[in-house]
């Protein structure tokens, strides 16, 4: 492995460990890199191809566990011949990377050693129902980190960085640090939350229906935080918890690792299933179900009344908590009903953080419930992070304060309309059809062809994707893929996917399975 | 119960609930409140010290489980007639804020359903020594947010704030938040944290002798989330950890909330009894030690270096990994040794924070540990937060890079020598001894009384103190109490403390027990 882009920083650092994809110290990026040449005195060709592979597999574009493609689909698509790659693939199994398994292939090892499971505490007699998620949600995440560095990410989870408003975010910087504001910097502040904040979206839920108090609002450090700040408080190692599928693979690792039993409920167009739903709470008592009522990611489909108010009812009867998870609130629809808005914050819990509007870095989001769990989640926060930032959280009270951040959602939403129109008509010309109507930010998408090997072979033509098997408690193939609107609005990427996509029942039919 | 000073803000909030102590909105502060005097037309003297009182237990300042004060012993505090602390009790229970105990006087209730004990995949079999850690440590940590309010603190566990600087980080906040900085906000940034800080951590854990490469450092929301991202990386619930006794009750609270069992090892002048830790080890094969080896809180001790060295090779011939907690490393002398240095963090990992020297609003933290762990931590800290705010971890790199925050502490260790120097001879005067010699922030302390009692006692003069029984993995009755050097300069709050301490000692033998 070449060690010429290495930084001096890294001295200490284990010399397997790949510098950090994001640190910019690793100049060859191996998704953008050109195809493999042999050249003189350097590697060669099976060699460069262990190299860019292992690469991968340290950064988790190749996940634990997944199957790299076949030999004869990989010498196509690097323009080299078989033993070439029959040759990269053993060095990686040299490497103790990848292993071999006889008439199936090769297969990214574990890297590392794993932390012991968190499962232990699940009950033995779990039904096939409570699956014990081996999600590698650390692959899409990771994934996430590459995007800036795709030249194209259709698999992208936020808006593009041009379309967000960073001199409003200085202005409100500036707004709230001068002068005498900084004492406040020297205490631990309110445990709740700045107080500014609260109040400001207080306001805010008000104006989305949601009748919430300051004091039922505690600050996070963006949505993710909130989300996890209230699985630990509702929930004990071996629970039950129900959630959405497809979902949010992030959310359903974070339960896994905190030893929750996954219950998934298959979601529709309409809303989650509640005939399956009915029969899970019956079989494993969850405690708690978590779910994206508006703009559901990945399938951009939002929750009707009418089911809304058959699930709350259903939750009342048998005693469970609901999470929602409203990370895409400022691209909804004005009308958009939330389970908070119908039953008031009684078993509802609304989580929502600012990274899908504004800029995913300011990191501050925040939890609505009852005022007695609100209290819960206090004790919560502070054990897991003391108090908030202030400073960050006085400067996005100062955007809502001033109306600027709706003003800038207004603008988003626009921009964001036409660029689905867009992405639709292309999406339809390549052959691909919506499986829910398109919606917000994501498209949930039928390409005709296994989205996992597609993805791989995106990401050698430069495209970061993000395969329907992400959003699943339990990785399967699906010919489902997640894009999203704003970045996808270039002819050729979809050019690309067709041709992949034709080809690509060509590699599935000839492969080694 | 008086609902003059609830704001409108609080219309939807649970009625019971004060509001927070630290939203500014309920003005009458128990803490300060003036002895009770009988007033017409509001409440009886019963109902004003009833009313008193729950304001403690739901602000957590009297934590469930605690007895309340003798009858005698509370009337002769608060200038009442022991029928009317009978009365007051009796509406305590009537309003199911406390039980009575036959022959042991009054409890405090569980005030919420607690969450359910996170404790049950702990083996049933565990010893003795494996306690389950009914620790409440938001009574101590709610406790940190009422000190800004009393008249002095000495229980106070940060620097005062007039000893910060923040002029000094609104001066780093303005050169790192302009121009085209703010670019970088729009991205999630570096999982494993700002490549800047990390650069800086870097160049300051060479100054101090620890040997860590940028690529090993993690940052996180402070040194608390630091502790809590490696306990959730490190640990499956049931695993038993090894911690310093007395020691910091927060970690202890946030161990037993993941559902590990406790291991306290007695905590002497030069380090952990080794041959406790010898048999403990034996006994539960612990996977993790958690410490603070440089100016323990609270006895302000430091790790001998042949203590040190020991103690790794313990860990090292039981594959045990220590957790280095080194909140308090600015205060520390140039040539604290540290674990982390003599292992060149093969199986220690160091974490660390600001809040003790710069601002415990500005929450961010780091762990340093080796590259394979790093990597590890990083996966943890995105399914926990995402990433961390980028630009307050600039504004601190900023603040190292010039060496202002180098200069800063160097005034805050001269200043704190003096104080302590004060302290010590205050302290010593009132009759009260150093169990270890005085160092750092914190001085542990003899008083020759119980210091919960004395603990309600000073509260009720308006002063926040620490008493010893919250450093314990179970509450004990101690006469141990830790004293903030700098916030307990006061003659007149140690001549009070001497005057309760004598008047304790009655109180004790002649209330019910």
């Amino acid at each position: 492995m070449s060690r010429a882009a290495q930084s001096p920083a890294a001295r200490a650092a284990d010399p397997a460990r790949p510098a950090h994809p994001a640190d910019g110290t690793d100049a060859a990026d191996p998704a953008t890199a050109p195809l493999l040449r042999a050249r003189a005195g350097v590697a060669t060709l099976a060699e460069q191809l262990a190299q860019r592979l292992a690469e991968r597999i340290r950064q988790r574009l190749l996940a634990p566990g997944a199957r790299l493609p076949s030999v004869r689909a990989c010498a196509a698509r690097q323009g080299v011949s078989p033993s070439t790659v029959v040759s990269a693939y053993e060095l990686l199994q040299a490497q103790g990377l990848v292993r071999a398994r006889p008439q199936r292939g090769f297969f990214v090892r574990e890297a590392a050693p794993a932390p012991e499971p968190r499962r232990r505490a699940a009950s033995a007699d779990a039904a096939p129902a409570s699956l014990p998620a081996p999600v590698d949600a650390t692959a899409l995440i990771r994934g996430m980190f590459q995007a800036r560095r795709a030249a194209v990410a259709p698999g992208m989870g936020t808006l593009p960085e041009g379309w967000l408003d960073a001199p409003l975010l200085q202005r409100a910087l500036r707004r709230v640090s001068a002068g005498d504001a900084a004492g406040a910097w020297l205490s631990y502040g309110d445990p709740a939350g700045d107080p500014r904040l609260r109040a400001a979206l207080s306001q805010r839920l008000a104006d989305i229906g949601v009748d919430a108090a300051p004091g039922q609002i505690v600050t996070t450090v963006g949505a993710t935080h909130g989300l996890d700040i209230v699985a630990r408080t509702l929930l004990a190692p071996g629970d039950a918890v129900l959630v959405d599928e497809p979902g949010w693979a992030v959310e359903f690792a974070r339960l896994a690792q905190l030893g929750m039993r996954l219950l998934p409920v298959p979601r529709g167009e309409h809303g989650p299933d509640l005939e399956v739903m009915r029969t899970l709470i019956a079989a494993h008592r969850p405690r708690l179900y978590v779910t994206v009522s508006v703009l559901h990611n990945p399938t951009g489909a939002s929750l009707a009344p009418a089911v809304a108010h058959r699930l709350l009812r259903l939750a009342e009867a048998h005693d469970l908590l609901i999470v929602e998870d409203d990370t895409y609130a400022w691209l909804a629809p004005p009308r958009a009903l939330r389970l908070a808005q119908l039953d008031g914050l009684q078993r509802t819990l609304l989580v929502s953080g600012f990274s899908k509007i504004l800029a995913p870095q300011w990191r501050v989001g925040f939890v609505a419930a009852s005022p007695a769990l609100a209290q819960r989640l206090i004790d919560t926060k502070l054990l897991a992070t003391l108090t908030t930032p202030g400073v960050l959280e006085q400067a996005l009270a100062w955007c809502l304060e001033q109306g600027a951040l709706h003003r800038h959602a207004d603008r988003v939403t626009l921009r964001l309309e036409a660029a689905r129109a867009r992405t639709v008509r292309l999406a339809r010309d390549a052959g691909c059809r919506f499986v829910a109507p398109p919606a917000g930010l994501f498209g949930w998408l039928d390409v005709g062809t296994d989205t996992e090997v597609l993805a791989q072979q995106l990401l050698d033509e430069g495209y970061l994707s993000a395969p329907g098997t992400l959003f699943h408690v339990s990785p399967r193939p699906t010919t489902l893929m997640r894009v999203n609107f704003a970045t996808s609005q270039e002819p050729r990427f979809w050019q690309t996917l067709e041709r992949l996509r034709r080809g690509g029942i060509h590699a599935r039919t000839s492969g080694n399975t």
